[in-house]
Parts: C-alpha cells; sequence; structure tokens
C-alpha cells in the first residue's frame, strides 16, 4: 500500500505552527505554560477537534486526540511536544506533533480505517526550561513522577506548574495518567547530534536513549588576596575544578567511543578578578548506552576531584543532581520504523538517542519506538536548528507508516 | 629619645572604630560613602579638630588634618584609609588611620614640636568595592584619575560618587589634588600575606610594591544538546577556559620566586548542566616585583589560550583590565622606616607589597614608604582577618618613629 503524507498540508501546518512564538531570527519562543504556549495548545485543540478526533486535556495538561480503531484493542500512541527552550528552533518537538495531526488528517482523506485506536498526543513541559525537570508532562502521565509535587514547582518568578496550568485554562478533567492500556508509543523528533547527516543518511531508526547521570561538585578553598598571597600559601577552589573540567572532557575517551561528558555550569565565588576564588562548584554530566559504564565514568570523576583537592590543598563535596538508566527500544517498534523506512526507499541507519525524549517515560507504560530527522550540523536547543522540509516529510512518512503497521498489527 | 605611643589610647581607638560598621563576626561593614562610612568619617573628623588638627575636606571626600612645623617647609603625610571590603576585617587601612591619628596626640602630649608641618590623611574609597576602581580617592589626589570622571562612576543601583559624597556631607570645599609640595608621604598597612608571620618577624620595612596585570580572556565556542553532540563534534568554550586556569597556575612557577598568578572570576554562557558552553570569559591577574616579569607572563598566557582555543576548536578574545609598573619606594623613606624599626628593637625584615596601596598613588607626588604589621596566616578582605594588638602596636610605634624623622629631617 502506498501511504505518505500531504506534502503541501504537512509543510503548511509546519510552517504556521512555527508562526506561534516565533522569534525574529527564525526559531520559537514558546516556553511551557506561557501564553505562546496558551495559544499554539489552542491552535492544535482546534486542528484535532477538526479532524473528528475525541480531545481530551489531563489533569498536567497533556493533550490527547482519539481516532476509534475498527476493533476494541489496545491504542497506538504518537506524538511529542508543542513547547521550546527559551531561543530555540521550530522543528524540536513540533515536527513530531505536527506529524502525528498530519497522519490521522491523512487517514481521514483516504478514508483508512486501523484495527487499533490512535491517540496523537502534545506532552507538557518536555524542555524543562520554565519548570523543571524536563519530561515533566510524560513523567507524570506514566508515574515516575508525582502529580502533587510537580504541581508545586515554581519557575523563576515563583508561579506554581499548577498556577500556570490554571492561567492558561489547560487543568484539564481527567487524571494524569494512562487512560487504557497501550499497545504501543511511537514518537518522531530532531536528532539533535550529527550522525545521520555526517553519514548521509534521510531518517533514523531510534534503537534507545542514552543513560545520564549528572552531578556537582563544589571544592572549597581560601578566599585571598590575589597580590599578597604566594603561589605556595593558596587554597585556590578554582584551579581544583579546572582539572575536573579537563578530567570530563578526557574520561569519555578512556570509556567507549559515544559517551559523552560535559561541564555545562562553573559557579565562582567571590568572583572577583582580584581574590583568590574560595568556593566553585563545577556540575559534570555523562551518557552513555551503557549503564556500568555511566557510573564507571562517576566513579573516575570522583577519583580525580579527590585527587585535584589533595593537591590545591581544598576540600570537596560531592551531590548527586539526577540520573537515568539507558532505554533500549522494543523490538517490534524499532522493527516496524525499519520496515517502514525500507518500503519508502529512505537510506536509514540505526542510531541511538543523546538526548532524553518522552518517550523515556512512555517506555514504562507500554513499547516504545522513535524515528529521528536528520539535524543540520547536529544542532539543537538554538534558533540555528534546521532540517530541510524534504528531511522532515521523510521523516514524518516513516514515522506515520511505522504507525499504521501499528495499528494495524501488520508487525 | 624614647617615642612610643601611649598603647592603652592606641587600642582604644582601634577598638572604637572597629565597632562603627563592626559585624557579628568581629568584622567591618564599612563601603566607601556609606552611612557606616559617613558616622566613621564624623568620628575621624571630630577626633582631629579635638587633637588641634586643621581640618581639610577636598572635593572627593579625602580628609587631612595638619599640624604645623617650627619651619616653612614641605609636609609629611601619614595615613590610610578607614573603607572596608563587604565583609573585611578591622585592621586593613583603619590601622594606618589610627596609628595616624595616634601619632599627632602623641607629639601634642609630648609637646613635641617639629620642623615640618605634619598632615594625616583618610583616603576615599581605597577598596573599589562599592565603586571602581581601587584607590579612587588617592588617585585623584594624585592626578592620576579624573575627577570628573570618577564622580561619574556608580555603584550597583546607580548611584554616582558625586550624589553618594553629597549625600554623606564630604563633597568639600577643597580642590581634590596637593594643597602643597609635600616632603613625604608614610602609610602603615597590614602586610595581607603570610611572609612576616612565617618568618617570625614584628615588623616589615616595605620597599615597594608589585606591578600587575590584569585581563580578561573570552572563548567562543558552539553551544549545544551535551548528550546528542558526540566529543569530536564539540567546540566547548569551558575546556579551553579550564586550559588557561590551569596555566595561569603553572606559569609563575616557571618566572620567578614571587610571582603569583590567579583566575578570580569565571562566567559561563548558556550555564546549564545540560548544554555545552558556547561562550566562556576567564580573567586572569599577574604580579611581580619586574616589570618584564608580568609582560613575560601575559604573553605566556595569551600563547597558551591560543593553543587551547586551537585544540578545542573554538575562537577567543582578549581585553587589557589593568596594569601597573611595580613601585620602589624612596631610599630615606625606607631607611627612616629601617631604622625606626632598629631603634625600637623590632625584629624586622624588607618585604615588597603582594597588593596595590595609596601610597602607589602618594609615590607620584613625593617620595614615599610604607611600615607592614604581621597579618596572622596573611588572610585580609575576610572577617578573620587578624593581626594581635602587641603587632598593631608595633607597626604603629615604627610609623610613628619613622614619620617624626623625616618630620625632623632626622634622616
Amino acid at each position: 500500500m502506498e501511504f505518505t503524507l500531504t506534502e503541501d498540508r504537512f509543510v503548511e501546518t509546519m510552517q504556521t505552527q512555527a508562526e506561534i512564538g516565533g522569534t525574529e531570527n527564525g526559531g520559537l519562543h514558546r516556553l511551557a505554560l506561557s501564553d505562546e504556549d496558551k495559544e499554539v495548545r489552542d491552535w492544535f485543540h482546534e486542528r484535532m477537534e477538526r479532524a473528528g478526533l475525541d480531545v481530551r486535556i489531563d489533569e498536567f495538561g497533556n493533550m490527547f486526540g482519539r481516532r476509534e480503531g475498527t476493533r476494541d484493542l489496545e491504542p497506538v500512541l504518537v506524538g511529542s511536544h508543542l513547547d521550546s527552550q527559551p531561543y530555540g528552533g521550530i522543528y524540536d518537538g513540533a515536527l513530531g506533533t505536527v506529524a502525528a495531526l498530519e497522519f490521522v488528517r491523512e487517514l481521514n482523506d483516504r478514508g483508512i480505517e486501523t484495527e487499533r485506536p490512535v491517540e496523537i498526543v502534545n506532552w507538557t513541559n518536555e524542555e524543562g526550561s520554565r519548570f523543571q525537570p524536563t519530561l515533566q508532562g510524560s513523567g507524570v502521565w506514566a508515574g515516575t513522577l508525582d502529580v502533587a509535587e510537580q504541581y508545586a514547582v515554581t519557575d523563576e518568578d515563583g508561579v506554581t506548574v499548577e498556577e500556570a496550568l490554571e492561567r492558561i485554562g489547560y487543568k484539564g478533567d481527567h487524571p494524569a495518567e494512562p487512560a487504557t492500556d497501550y499497545d504501543s508509543y511511537l514518537e518522531l523528533h530532531i536528532e539533535q547530534g550529527p550522525y545521520l547527516e555526517s553519514n548521509e543518511k534521510d531518517v533514523g531508526i531510534v534503537t534507545g536513549i542514552v543513560g545520564l547521570t549528572w552531578g556537582e561538585i563544589t571544592f572549597y578553598g581560601e578566599a585571598n588576596h590575589s597580590g599578597a598571597t604566594p603561589m605556595h600559601h593558596r587554597s585556590d577552589a578554582m584551579v581544583a575544578a579546572a582539572d575536573v573540567v579537563t578530567q570530563v572532557r578526557r574520561i569519555p575517551s578512556t570509556l567507549g567511543e559515544r559517551t559523552v561528558g560535559t561541564v555545562g555550569s562553573v559557579h565562582v565565588q567571590p568572583d572577583s578578578i582580584n581574590v583568590i576564588p574560595g568556593e566553585v562548584s563545577v556540575t559534570y554530566g555523562f551518557r552513555d548506552a551503557n549503564a556500568e559504564t555511566i557510573r564507571e565514568a562517576e566513579k573516575r570523576v570522583l577519583r580525580e576531584a579527590e585527587a585535584a583537592a589533595e593537591r590545591e590543598g581544598v576540600t570537596f563535596e560531592h551531590e548527586d543532581r539526577a540520573s537515568a538508566d539507558p532505554v533500549y527500544f522494543d523490538d517490534r517498534c524499532v522493527d516496524a520504523v525499519r520496515r517502514a523506512a525500507d518500503e519508502l526507499h529512505y537510506d536509514s541507519m540505526e542510531v541511538f538517542s543523546g538526548g532524553v525524549h518522552d518517550a523515556t517515560h512512555a517506555d514504562e507504560v507500554c513499547d516504545a519506538g522513535m524515528v529521528f530527522a536528520v539535524s543540520e550540523d547536529g544542532k539543537s536547543h538554538t534558533e540555528a536548528e534546521y532540517t530541510s522540509w524534504e528531511d522532515c516529510y521523510s521523516a514524518a512518512n516513516t514515522l506515520a507508516r511505522a504507525a499504521l503497521k501499528l495499528a494495524t498489527d501488520d508487525v
């Protein structure tokens, strides 16, 4: 069967959503539960209803649209998120949500009835920019996060998630939990990495999501006069922290081909050109497809912190910030994506996701899988994020075809 | 001649000033031109008048008190500053100002007439905490800094120096410049370094002040997703900046025994645990008694920044922030201090000051010299700063005796 999306409409829908919260530089400013998020939610709501879907909003703002199947089976869930980073791109999240909408529109246009019901979804606050953590809506839905606790999370201005949901009218009536058992979950997302492009592929078959460990190390030295204190009399917290940065850069190369390590945040006290830093905190993060490798990376960075502290005559404290085991997607979902790409004659490759996605939480509820679209130069979380319409379309077709397979039990 | 200060009164005066802006932890919060600064100025003003001094306030708030000599000669100027760091100690600056006051009180008590007039001084804003730069009052007075420009400098709340001076009533009528030619300037200050204590000395004969160069290096990489971006695909500005920190720690050891180098401030953008730093700035500062060594240190750190930028695939910009040539005090001032310490049977040693002082600017106007008091553990710019009353008294006596020598042309 020939089954592809209507290309013009697909591109048109992508462009329309990109105007809601669109920035001067062609990016998106659509923080979770903001006015812009309300606007895009209203837009999505109207489009789902016009597509004949049975819309429900749960108490955490997750938006579902249901299209019945011919049989009383567990539904296939397809979607992503419409919120963005403060200055993000127009593809991250939106591409997967638009592709889900276009999938059901295409089913309607062609009069295709699926055996399983199909639901499409827009998850609340995937980005975790305004409210932490990331993947908040899907995490609550999957039961990994507690509704009451997440309601109480505040943004910089002290506004709680619950208040923000009420303000924009998206604290729905349905419980924030799976309304039914689900057969499977499929999500299309941009790769946010360079592998598809550098391998000249059309589309990526995602086999899993890397695990991660995040932590923070704070060194305590002695703030002192930068001129009057001789070098041998110093306890410089910044020098020890710099050693950690250097080692976090080095450790991945000793562990795995795809292991990554990053120091994203450094804070110095008292932060004066003229004073030896007395307190410096550095964050670290390691990711890998193998849980054991992640644990080893963390062990090594703590060993290096200890050595640096001893060298510089400072002390340190360590705090865990987050951790997640790697996710391995289910064979039937991965196969559905692979077969869809093959049948569409797209050049595909298997990739392991370096970033987390709502599929992480969906995988706790049902079988899950993902499709990746090419990210030019691997850029994301920036207005410069770019995927050509051709690559968007290939990935959306792959998603739609794979979802159709799952919904007709053709796997 | 036996000439020492009245010990009880000297300690009493030190304790009284320490109560003005005193903190819970025994330190001082007496920012330049604040309410606390006004209070200590009023106190000092009253004490100078009661000591029979002819008081004048210049248009930049510098406070002078003059005691006439027997001959029409250039005066000897003695003093320091009464302002403090946000949470500084009770000795920094105050010790030198109190010692100057006690010097003229002692002359009065003993009915000693000096050949030269003696002036004592409290300089405005030595610390440079609320308003930058440091040494502001003495810099304006010496003509190194421009009055109009310095009036316009603002604090964090947008208050200008001129407004702050007017508010506390210390924008005086006298021009901010030397009222006359001066014979010499003497200043007592705590060492702020560990050399006197570790050499078990009573007092320090300061032979000069180190020069310095301050600068800032900003690396520009590419902010990107910390999970999805492989290590070989990164342009991580933080990794390059960490190399600079490591090298600034190392470079002094290759140049000189007393060369020091410090990275005091590091700023990361976008500063998120989950994003590869796209922009990181690091400050650096080097100090040495030799101007050539300072230039060499700066040359080396820029070479290292270039190498780091190339390694990490980032670019960088360099900005000069400040520089000062080393000061070598005049022999007659250094000799006066040495002879005073010897005659008082204090165990002394020559030291080169690692920090800058108002004497830096005074040295541009007349011959200058300094006395250092022991700093326990070299601590300063912290509430934990400490000098025993015995060490304070020894240093104050050395200052007074040296000033008396200069004022009687006994050198």
